[in-house]
């Protein structure tokens, strides 16, 4: 097959874009549609200090290396979660974080959770009861919170993650099996700030394909980690990216039209509205201020991140 | 495995309801549980005049032998489409249909489409170019108009049919994969008649799994059709049917509770409300009375089954 735009042999076809590009004019192709995503979706703009959360994935170290060619002020972020799995899944990561961060001369800042507060997301996790056995809540719980403690510190105006459309479509899969309306109203592939201990955040990848995103870090040459973290086996996120894999295999572009048709449907009106106000949490209800971070909770007192971490100094 | 009410061997297990039952218990649990249905969600009660519409099929059959136990005044509607497919499909339907009401005394009312309207469904869907080569579409609508309009004609106060769980799933699963608004606000087990010309229609199988209704029929001896209709083959219902049930096999439960809590979101408000006006379509927009047939339309003009049948007598 032959690149659509020159005679060069085509490195990726593109079924549901009826597309096939060559491996200079596909990653060229994935800035522009990157671009074209931040401006129609009002993300930022270059005038915006914009922070990349980086887990030295594929996803986010693309999205740092198309932020930075395409001239956005964007600084990484790189949380240390103190997971090994057995192949030193952390450090690993950070490793080629850095290698990456350092070799583009971008300014990367890390958290580290073990020596910030005594103990990785697995000894975390294994302390409290969320989650069943997998540390996945309790660690989605200490990201979001380092990530926006970290954006409002460094006087970021906008928290990017590289979120890709199988990300994004297999949960609004999940939330849809269940009929989840607090998600339903409200997620959105930019959520402003609704409270003043929030930064406002973008997923710039949202519409494009998991497998489109490695064929850009493969032709772009960047050397992510190629394991996934030992904890995402047997998870949900997987099983429903499995069936929409499925579903997409007989019906190329379905994944992109449920998750383009969802957003379509509520902005003509599907959905209730839902309490538009500042200061409300994902169901509409009152948000508090953490009297511990300055975050907001839910509830009129230490938010779940405090006591998380508040606990475990209680504890013998 | 034993039958949860007495000792004897159990013939079905029901995972979703952790339940098993044996040959007694079951088809008295299905007729129990069809018998809630109905009163739970008001639709209908012993002083209605009820019409079922039979195919011939495990589900419709089955469905009037519950309700004639039930003591419901329930007559049949078998509606003759003039289909083949190389076994005599509809004369076999028709043949189990009237074989089924004969040995109950029921009371079957018999709407033949070939013998009215001079050709049956293949070649009508051979004229239009509704349904792209398929003829489920046009088979769709010209039974909507048929049932109906015995439904008016025999003063019947309510139209029932035996739409199972996997049926309702699987076409909210189609219509969630595209977001259909008019099918998400409006689709529901009973709808009123919003139109001077519609009948209420009612679903009390909904909450019934296929196979629940299959072993119903087989235990009582219903003599139905096991042929699917030869236009079944390569749908997306049966597309979407298998996706379900790769589900519910991972998950037990998981088609009841994708379709209960949809209805139950719906009920909390998830959705904006949709013109609950009277006259109007499942799109919220105003109907009309088709000057031919007395139905609502959405066009101020002939309806899209009288052109149908129209268009015929008009061509050489």
């Amino acid at each position: 097959m032959k690149c659509r735009k020159c005679t060069q042999k085509a490195i990726i076809n593109m079924r549901q874009h009826k597309l096939a590009l060559c491996k200079e004019h596909y990653p060229e192709w994935i800035v522009a549609q990157t671009k074209k995503t931040i401006e129609r979706y009002h993300m930022f703009t270059v005038q915006d200090k914009v922070l990349v959360a980086v887990s030295g994935g594929k996803d986010s170290l693309s999205l740092w290396d198309i932020l930075w060619q395409l001239g956005y002020q964007a600084d990484g972020l790189y949380i240390s979660l103190g997971i090994d799995g057995g192949f030193g899944y952390s450090l690993e990561s950070k490793r080629r974080t850095e290698q990456f961060s350092q070799a583009r001369g971008l300014t990367l800042q890390i958290a580290d959770v073990p020596e910030t507060y005594g103990e990785g997301i697995p000894e975390m996790a294994q302390r409290t009861l969320r989650g069943r056995g997998k540390p996945c809540s309790v660690c989605g719980l200490v990201k979001r919170h380092i990530m926006n403690q970290a954006a409002r510190q460094g006087g970021y105006t906008v928290l990017v993650t590289g979120h890709n459309l199988d990300d994004e479509a297999a949960t609004l899969f999940g939330n849809t099996l269940t009929w989840n309306a607090g998600y339903l109203q409200r997620q959105d592939p930019v959520l402003p700030a609704r409270h003043a201990g929030l930064v406002r955040k973008a997923k710039p990848l949202f519409r494009i394909y998991e497998r489109e995103m490695t064929a850009y870090a493969l032709v772009r040459g960047i050397e992510y980690i190629y394991e996934e973290c030992p904890f995402v086996a047997g998870s949900k996120s997987i099983y429903y990216k499995e069936l929409l894999n499925q579903i997409e295999a007989d019906r190329p572009g379905a994944k992109l039209s449920f998750f383009l048709s969802f957003l379509q449907a509520r902005e003509n009106g599907l959905f209730a509205v839902a309490t538009e106000e500042e200061n409300t949490g994902a169901g509409g209800e009152a948000l508090f201020t953490c009297p511990g971070c300055g975050q907001p909770t839910t509830v009129p007192e230490l938010c779940t991140f405090c006591r998380l971490v508040g606990a475990k100094q209680d504890s013998p």
